[in-house]
């Protein structure tokens, strides 16, 4: 099944028709479809038998994307995505466990404070920011350091948008036996992972990325004969996976108040993955997207920090440009009067600014806004940089 | 400024008119107005100006409510209400800190738990579910323990629906010098708290309880000075309230997602707050819907479990009926079936059900409901229990 993808092409000039509230070309939240946010318009009793209905169908349904239900469980979560992050390490983390994390960009940086902070052992491989994880400097680590228990690595990393290689990851750390735990928050959903060709522990995302669900909600996806060893590892009550697990399997209910308009919402943007075809579908589209992004933008003299190989279909970085003249700040608030929210840029080393390729848009969103930038930058005076 | 509450009485025989989705008679979430739910319509880029207002608008909103502006902060935070306290008690009492949780019910014990689970030193002055706690019994005990830094109280026990004598404990806390904590989750935003008249160094509260927003979104309204001195207190990064505080101090932006939709309609149910005529008038609202809902369940048998000047105006605890013929399970369906939904008993030691008084909700809801009950008694074959 495929449905129509939003599109603006029927508007004649896209970048003078100003869009309000204003399309987000950022990694989430983002542009969701209006069905998405009508399923917000009703409240739930949250221990009432239909809520308890849509919250089983929702586990159930996330856990089929990466085909996981003989093997894992979904255990979602109240909060952001780094809440699941949290609640992944501080709960299949043993507390004498001891973590490796690959780090190219913030998000792997996060991971390791995250780890640090709920008082476990730390190490971390750093990489450049603008490159995709090495797995053979990981299968080297192992090899001299057996007192790592678990890898943790970013799919893809928002920072730059970088993907990494996931399949030779979750090799190098099978191979060496240790257990492996994967941020996949802006790659689920759009980029296919398959529980029985990839083998991971455990896996944190959230229902605002590539799902095109609202924020509000994040959630693990955990091998269940690991979690079911984990009572008592967490260092936090509400943070805790095994115990929100236990009270799923108990009486199908969260144990804490959830967020049940965002949780509909999520279970109206899953009717809309599955409309479109699932996970390769979106791919398709989003790939479409990032390809129209790039060719616009570069045609405006913006340069993509990332080799076209190592770029994830999720959001691009540009390099700041030199252009005399030329002023992040008023283009950005050009772009926004145009109804187009771009995104501030997180390199370490590269001044950057990022666009975002996901969310309930398509074609005529990304023409619209190559469009508007270019109308952005003759308000500056310019005609490209 | 007042507003029409919403009233069903237009309706000749309420309890025959079936509502769908029904109307929550359940301490929260609850059943939030139409404008509330619409105002999550529209996407928001968490990073960008127009959130970042509404950010801070929230903001001071919910410290105005406790007339704070001067003395406190607020700080949201992602999740359930027990994400909140679970961030309070982390951030606000030191490692080296120890806790005195008075205990009249469930929440009081989640907050215990909460604390040993964080590595706090954890006392406890329990007493019984059915009576307030008692204040005097908290003075000796501060009297005899020098080492206690912190009094932990539930304002309003949902467990019972009691209501504690919150300024008794402020001032018993005050006068032995030390600092004291409230979980004001079912209290917040329909019984006054005066941050000049009540000494506190935190409250916790939500978003879906007597604010009537919708579930994703809590906060901690915290004492300025000793927030500022609890920089590394907190075991976790993402209930970090020293961070999330200085993220917001330092650009007006959540550290991590926001629930973006259920901040805008936390910011539409302030304006219908104001628009009721502020605390004052939900409370008589409330104090309203409570008085009915007891008047016309004592005419059906039904007897509250709490004496009339303990109870606090948001959920009212019912003993179960012992009459041959009565079947909780039963009475819940058949009360679903009319579009009323209430909530399961939570007292260990009395059997029980409870029916909320909160929400958008009023006279017309609450004698629906009542009817209802009747007719679902009648189901059962009896007239009254």
């Amino acid at each position: 099944m495929t449905r129509p993808v939003p599109d603006a092409g029927a508007i004649a000039n896209p970048a003078t028709a100003r869009r309000d509230p204003p399309v987000l070309l950022t990694p989430g939240p983002l542009t969701t479809a209006p069905a998405t946010r009508q399923a917000m318009l009703r409240d739930w009793g949250s221990r009432d038998a239909d809520f308890i209905a849509l919250t089983r169908r929702l586990r159930a349904r996330l856990v089929d994307l990466v085909a996981g239900a003989d093997s894992h469980v979904c255990v979602p979560i109240q909060g952001s995505g780094t809440f699941a992050v949290e609640a992944m390490i501080g709960t299949m983390v043993p507390r004498a466990g001891r973590m490796l994390v690959l780090v190219n960009g913030a998000y792997g940086h996060r991971i390791a404070r995250i780890g640090r902070t709920l008082g476990r052992a730390v190490e971390t491989i750093e990489s450049s920011e603008d490159r995709p994880l090495v797995a053979a400097t990981l299968a080297q680590a192992l090899a001299r350091d057996s007192t790592v228990s678990h890898v943790v690595a970013v799919h893809c990393e928002t920072t730059s948008g970088v993907l990494n290689p996931l399949a030779e990851i979750a090799q190098a750390t099978a191979a060496a036996g240790r257990s492996l735990l994967i941020d996949a928050m802006s790659s689920f959903g759009a980029i296919a992972l398959d529980s029985s060709a990839l083998d991971f522990d455990a896996l944190a995302a959230s229902a605002n990325k590539c799902l095109e669900g609202v924020p509000g909600l994040a959630f693990v996806i955990a091998r269940r004969q690991t979690l079911s060893t984990r009572q008592g590892t967490a260092p936090s009550v509400s943070l805790d996976l095994y115990d929100q697990w236990q009270g799923f399997e108990h009486n199908g209910q969260w144990r804490f108040t959830p967020p049940t308009h965002v949780a509909a919402a999520l279970d109206a943007a899953l009717d809309q993955l599955d409309a479109e075809g699932g996970v390769a579908a979106r791919y398709r589209r989003y790939a479409d997207n990032c390809q129209r992004l790039i060719a616009g933008m570069t045609r405006l003299g913006f340069e993509p920090i990332l080799a076209p190989n190592h770029q994830a279909p999720i959001i691009v970085t540009f390099r700041m440009p030199r252009t005399p003249g030329f002023d992040f700040a008023r283009f950005y608030d050009a772009l926004h009067a145009r109804g187009y929210v771009i995104y501030p840029g997180k390199l370490t080393k590269i001044d950057s600014f990022r666009i975002g390729c996901i969310g309930a848009i398509g074609a005529g969103e990304i023409e619209g806004a190559v469009a508007a930038a270019s109308e952005a930058l003759n308000e500056l005076g310019l005609e490209r940089v």
